[in-house]
C-alpha cells in the first residue's frame, strides 16, 4: 500500500469540518476504498481561535492559506473558502503550481473562471475536481462527466438551490406569503449572508453553468444564464398553479439548440405528480437526458455538512486511486466556445391576469392571444375576490417565448386589466 | 493521443448492438471524452445469419467467443453474453488470463462468482466492471463505489426489475389480475425466456447481492437472499394497499444489522406519495443511504437497448481513461465473509383476511394479534362481498418479523378465517 495522500484543508466552515470529521471517523473505510490512507496535515481559516465542532490539534495550523497551498507535505489542496476571486483563486493557483491536485466546493469560481483554472491544471499536469460545487450530496458531476460518457446529452436541467425550494414549497403548504417566508428562512439560517446569491437565482445559475460546460463540451458560460430569481413568485400564483396541477419550482435549464446553447434559470409550473414536482423543502433534484440513456433523475441534500463533506470526499478517494481527468471531463483545449442562445424552445406558458369585471374583457383578451398566434389549452375563470376584479388563469398551448412577450406587453393595452399579467413557462419534465 | 482502445464484442443481442450504434455514432464524442479513441476489432455471436440492425461489416467475426477473449488485437473484452456458467464465464476467465479487461453485464455471473472473478481480476492485474449489471443506464454501481466513497452505507434498496415493477403498475392502472397482466408482458417480450428469473425476483436478487457487496465491503453472497416473487400479489391487494395510501412494489432491501448482513426481495408496501410509491412501469429506482450523505436516489431506464449500452460505454470509457479500479470497490481479498442474518428489522405490516360473517370473529383475530405482541395502528372492515365473508385489512404498529409469522400461522386456527390470511412488509422509505 502506498503511503497516504496528504490533505491541506483551507477553510473550517460547515463543510471543512465535515470533511475533517470523515477523515477521522473513517480513516480504515478509506484506506480500503482507496487503496492508500488519507491523511490531513495542515489546516486553515480566518480565525483560529473559534470553537470548531472538531479536534484538529493534530493537524499543523496556518492563517495563510497559501502557505498550505504551497507546503511540500500536501499533496491535495482542499479549498472551502469559497468567493471567485481573491484568496481562493489565489490558493487554488499557488496549489497547482505548486505541482498540487485541488479538490473544491466553489462554485462561483468555477463559473466565473472554470475555462482558465482547468487550462492552467492541465498545462501543470493536475487534476482540479468538484463534486461538491453542485447540488451537494448528489453525484451529479461524477455522473455527466463519467456515466453518461457515452451519450450526447440532451438537455440537464433540475432544482438546484435548496433554500428557493424550501421557500416555495413552505409558501404552498403553510399558505404564507414571500416575505415571510423569507424572513423564516433568513432567521433559520439558511440564506446566504448575501441573500441575492440564493433568491435572485445567481448561486443556483452558477451550477447550471458547470452542467452545462461538461453536457456539452462548451466552455462554461455563466454571463449567458437567462436569470430571474423567485422574488415575484406570489402565494396567488402557488395556489392557482395547483388548481392547475402544477407546483413552481425554481428550474435550472440547459439544451443545445440549432442556435445555440439555451441556459435559463428561472420560477416554472411542473407538472405536480412528476419527480420534480413532488420534490419538497430543501431536496435537490437534476434530471439529465441523454441520446442512449433517455432520461436520469438524480436526488438528494443538496447542502449541509455531512452531504457536502461527502461529496468532497469521494473527489479526494478518487485522487488517492489515481484517477485523473480533465476538469470539465475533455481537455480545456478542447471545449468549444458556447454560442449562447436566447431561449427559444416553445412551451406552454401559464398567465394569470385579474380582468375588470366588465362585458367583452375577456374577448379582448383572447383576441390579443390570437393575434400574438397562441392557442389557449385551458382556462378558468374565478369569482370575483375583494374589488371588482376577477382572476383569470390560461394554460397556453405550446407557443414561443417572442409570442408570449408580445402578449404580455400588448395585453395591459386592452384597458381591461387590473395591474400587470403575470406568466411563468411551464417546463416539459 | 494514445491508439484506440479496441474492443472485443462478445453477445449481439439487444445490448451488443446498442453498444456497437453507440461506438460507430459517437467516435468523436468518445475521443473527447477519453482522451484516444473506442475500436471494435470483433465481434461474435451465436448465429451471423441472423438480420441484425447494424453494419458489423468493419469487425472481424468470429463464431467463438474465446477467439475474441484470447485475440491479440483485443484490449478489452466485452461479455454481453448472459448466463452464470458456460462460456460467459469461460471467455471472460480466458480474457483475463491473455491480459484484457473486462466489461460485462452480466449480473447472474457476478452475483454467483463475482468474488473468484474479482480475485482472479487483481491477481492479474486486470480490471473487471460491470455498471450494466444493476439498474440499466442508472449508474449506481458508479455512484456506491466512487460517490459515496466517504461514507459507511447504512441501507441500499430499490426497485430493481423493470418486468415485475411493470405487471404491478399495470394491475393497479388497468384493474387486471396478475395472470392476464402477466400474459401480457410475456407477448410484449418484457420476459426472460424463463419468466420466473423476472417474477420469482431471482434477477432482481442477482442486483441486489451485487449491491450488497459493494455497500458493505462483503463477499457479493446471493445465497443468501430472501426471495420471494411477486406471484402471489392479488389485484385485491393492490387495490385495498391503495385504499390505505400504499402501493405494492418488488422492493429489494440490503441492510447491516448488528446480527449481520440483512438482503431481501419480496413484495412491500411503500408509501404512495414516496419516490418508490410513484414509480410506475419499467423504470428502476435505487436508494442509497450514508452516514454522511443522507438519502441518495438514482431513477432511470432499467433495460433496453440504450440505457444498457449506455452503462456498458460507460465502462469501455473508463477504462479508456485508465481508470483501474477493484471490482467491488475494495480488493477482494480485503472483501469480508457477510455474515448472514434473516430479516429482524421491525416494520409494520399490512395484514389482509377474510373473515367469517359472525359475531365474535373480530375479536379472536385481535386476540391472536395481541398474544403475538403486535399492536394495530389502523383497521378496515369492508362491507359483505360475494360469499358470507368480509375483508379486513390491518396495518400494525412496528413490530418483528416474528411476530408477524406466529400471528399468521395462529390466526387460522382461531376458525373464523376464510381462506389463508396474507401479510405484506411496510417498508420505510
Amino acid at each position: 500500500m502506498s503511503s497516504p495522500l496528504r490533505l491541506g484543508i483551507a477553510g473550517l466552515g460547515t463543510v471543512g469540518i465535515g470533511v475533517v470529521k470523515i477523515v477521522q471517523k473513517h480513516a480504515d473505510l478509506l484506506a480500503g476504498r482507496s487503496g492508500r490512507g488519507v491523511a490531513i496535515t495542515a489546516v486553515s481559516a480566518r480565525d483560529r481561535r473559534k470553537n470548531r465542532d472538531a479536534d484538529l490539534s493534530a493537524y499543523r495550523w496556518e492563517d495563510d492559506p497559501l502557505a498550505i497551498a504551497t507546503a511540500d507535505d500536501v499533496d491535495v489542496f482542499v479549498e472551502l473558502i469559497g468567493g471567485d476571486t481573491g484568496i481562493a483563486r489565489d490558493s487554488i493557483e499557488a496549489a497547482l503550481r505548486s505541482g498540487k491536485d485541488v479538490v473544491t466546493a466553489n462554485k462561483a469560481l468555477l463559473a466565473l473562471h472554470g475555462q482558465e483554472l482547468a487550462a492552467l491544471a492541465e498545462s501543470l499536469g493536475r487534476v482540479i475536481r468538484f463534486e461538491a460545487a453542485v447540488a451537494g450530496g448528489i453525484p451529479v458531476i461524477k455522473a455527466m462527466t463519467e456515466s453518461l460518457a457515452g451519450n450526447e446529452i440532451t438537455r440537464v436541467m433540475g432544482v438546484m438551490n435548496g433554500t428557493c425550494n424550501y421557500i416555495l414549497t413552505r409558501m404552498q403548504s403553510a399558505g404564507l406569503p414571500y416575505e415571510t417566508v423569507f424572513e423564516e428562512a433568513r432567521q433559520l439560517g439558511y440564506l446566504e449572508a448575501d441573500p441575492t446569491l440564493d433568491v435572485g437565482g445567481i448561486d443556483a445559475s452558477h451550477k447550471l453553468a458547470i452542467l452545462s460546460s461538461i453536457a456539452f463540451g462548451t466552455q462554461v458560460d455563466f454571463d449567458a444564464v437567462e436569470i430571474e430569481g423567485i422574488e415575484r413568485v406570489s402565494i396567488d400564483d402557488i395556489r392557482r398553479a395547483a388548481d392547475m396541477g402544477y407546483k413552481i419550482k425554481l428550474l435550472g435549464v440547459a439544451q443545445m439548440t440549432a442556435r445555440g446553447l439555451e441556459q435559463r434559470m428561472s420560477p416554472c409550473l411542473v407538472p405536480a405528480d412528476s419527480p420534480l414536482g413532488q420534490l419538497m423543502g430543501g431536496t435537490n433534484m437534476i434530471v439529465v437526458e441523454g441520446d442512449s440513456v433517455g432520461q436520469i433523475v438524480l436526488r438528494g441534500a443538496g447542502a449541509g455538512e455531512g452531504p457536502t463533506a461527502s461529496a468532497v470526499m469521494s473527489d479526494i478517494v478518487e485522487v488517492a486511486r489515481g484517477v485523473r481527468l480533465p476538469t470539465f471531463g475533455r481537455p480545456a483545449a478542447q471545449l468549444q466556445t458556447a454560442q449562447p442562445a436566447r431561449t427559444a424552445v416553445p412551451a406552454a406558458y401559464y398567465v394569470r391576469l385579474e380582468l375588470q369585471d366588465k362585458p367583452g374583457a375577456l374577448a379582448k383578451v383572447a383576441t390579443v392571444l390570437g393575434d400574438a398566434g397562441i392557442s389557449i389549452d385551458r382556462m378558468r375563470q374565478y369569482g370575483h375576490t375583494e374589488g371588482a376584479s376577477v382572476p383569470v388563469l390560461i394554460v397556453t398551448d405550446k407557443t414561443t417565448p417572442e409570442a408570449i412577450d408580445y402578449a404580455i406587453e400588448a395585453l395591459p393595452k386592452t384597458g381591461v386589466l387590473v395591474g400587470e399579467p403575470v406568466e411563468l413557462r411551464i417546463e416539459e419534465v
